[in-house]
């Protein structure tokens, strides 16, 4: 921890913060019946994670792929804006994305475009939440 | 792909999902004010989500951590059931996290518990979303 952490989290920082300023939006994207083949290819699913993020203008800094046994993939990619995870069950047809970004470098509507696209869905729901804003008073 | 994905995702296998299994459930939780030290700290922020998820039950699978310039932090672990993720900005002294857990082997309650705990927040606010269900009738 530097001095300079110390000093910006002094009390009379916290009291004095902005509670009006946006921390990002979270993107919350649930597929169904999915009919695309690359349900369960964690490389191929993490590579459209890839693609799906710098197409919405976000930069990956770091990727990761998990394979399930028998079957199911997580793909997560690490962003300078925040996070991209795909999490899927092939057995259900079923893929959960949440997409987090900070700023306004990234469209994650773009990046939900790309996905709901490629894995082919019978039903989709999205839902985005701002998050670190109030949504109640702070005494 | 596998020959055996490629079954798994068979019109007839998709067609016959049951919609009414769970996908995991997701917290979102947001705090604001926090007075901890470790708002900017990312090695203490990545061992805190790891020391969160493990006393919640999960497996941590991989961690990584960003720092962003002048000051925030992202930290994010991997869990086989699921994923974990926490972003700070020590200018406004606020945090947001968000976990994912499937099955029921994990209890996101407690990691939040943790987390808030060691961040001292001045407010927070924590959703529980159940993911993967559709909240509208496929048709």
């Amino acid at each position: 921890m530097s001095d300079e952490s110390v000093t910006l989290m002094s009390a009379a920082a916290v009291t004095t913060a902005d509670y009006s300023v946006s921390h990002g939006v979270h993107y919350l994207l649930d597929l169904f019946g999915c009919s695309s083949p690359i349900l369960d290819d964690e490389i191929a699913l993490l590579a459209l994670a890839v693609e799906a993020a710098e197409k919405a203008g976000a930069t990956v800094l770091a990727e990761h792929h998990h394979r399930f046994d028998p079957h199911g993939v997580s793909a997560v990619c690490i962003l300078a804006e925040s996070h991209l995870s795909i999490h899927t069950w092939p057995e259900t047809g079923t893929a959960t994305i949440d997409l987090y970004t900070c700023g306004t470098t990234a469209d994650p509507e773009i990046a939900c475009d790309v996905i709901e696209a490629r894995l082919l869905p019978r039903h989709s729901e999205r839902s985005r939440i701002e998050r670190g804003r109030p949504t109640r008073p702070i005494t």
